[in-house]
């Protein structure tokens, strides 16, 4: 296996730090997405929506999407689960990342991709060029806050998002908290819930990768 | 198990065909959307982001997010297999779920929600108050016949999106076929594939669901 990457960016990241957790190395290759590279012919073939990342699989084949690499390297390598071990436990944390990945880390993505100079015209994912909406933005940046209100209410009575195990709803959120720095949006002042559990998890070593 | 549902919307229908296709039958609960019902108390403790589907199962806890609810079902009955049966099937189904949420579901939504008028101030869905944008719902537009146009390209050398097998991704590409014509959308006249795809998914009995 091999995974397209690119250090910078939030959503590899979210594979990277799943891979850590679980113990798995492979060998990645840098795109470099600042001058372009994911639009490019070569990468077009790997994944026509220009995006990282993308896992290629020993056969030949290429799988992009953060959550089917996530799925597929977990289905390969079970433990640590990061998707939960009964029914019941993963059908909870599979809810709690498709909230945060909607109502967090799609709201940060707007407010960003919708306010960087060099995304002017690149304000979707993708080879189609779709101008900037200030408008988009500024609805994004209230989006986070709400989203970090409801996170710190949910953590209040929770060790994790989805309850009492580490899981690939932690990654994410993690991920969106630091991605939201990049349109300076930091975690509310009273936010103890929130900031307890980003302390814990942004503690671990999987957050370096 | 029961479902909480809302017979014209189309994120429960993806679980009602999910269902149809397993031959899973189980009490349904009607929310009126379009009272508003959803943003009442008694709702609001199933599910406080507002929205349906939502599967109560039976030790009285709730799944909210049609993917959770339908990886749920999928683990509990896994025959006829609607997320694939080997790891690199799963992921390529995974894969390309995701892509029709985001490209496809995520575009009719924004073209809808920010143009329809009941929904002049929720143009989000949750409780939160969020002003439509006419420009988003523009931008929505013209994802959705991108999207189109990419997915007809698919289906030439694939009889369902995921390659040879009918899965969620055919699920949810054909209930935002049907939810475009909300905002009247329809098939492009020359996407012989897609059409060729949309007759055969929309013959299956399970789309009466």
């Amino acid at each position: 296996m091999k995974l397209y990457d690119c250090k910078p960016a939030p959503n590899p990241r979210r594979v990277r730090i799943f891979m850590a957790e679980k113990g798995i190395e492979i060998e990645t290759v840098q795109i470099d997405l600042g001058s372009g590279e994911q639009f490019g012919e070569v990468f077009m073939k790997i994944n026509p929506d220009c995006a990282v990342p993308v896992l290629e699989l020993d056969d030949g084949s290429y799988i992009s999407e953060v959550f089917a690499i996530c799925h597929y390297l977990e289905d390969t390598q079970p433990e640590p689960s990061l998707l939960g071990t009964t029914n019941e436990e993963r059908a909870r944390i599979l809810m709690w990342h498709c909230k945060v990945e909607q109502q967090g880390l799609a709201a940060v993505a707007d407010a960003f991709r919708n306010t960087t100079k060099r995304m002017k015209d690149h304000a979707v994912t993708g080879s189609v060029s779709y101008p900037q909406i200030p408008e988009l933005a500024e609805r994004g940046r209230s989006r986070v806050q709400e989203f970090f209100l409801k996170l710190d209410k949910r953590l209040a009575d929770n060790e994790f998002v989805a309850r009492d195990r580490y899981s690939i709803a932690d990654i994410t959120a993690m991920v969106v908290v630091d991605f939201a720095a990049w349109v300076k949006l930091s975690l509310p002042e009273d936010g103890i819930n929130l900031r307890r559990w980003y302390e814990s998890v942004s503690g671990r070593p999987s957050a370096a990768a």
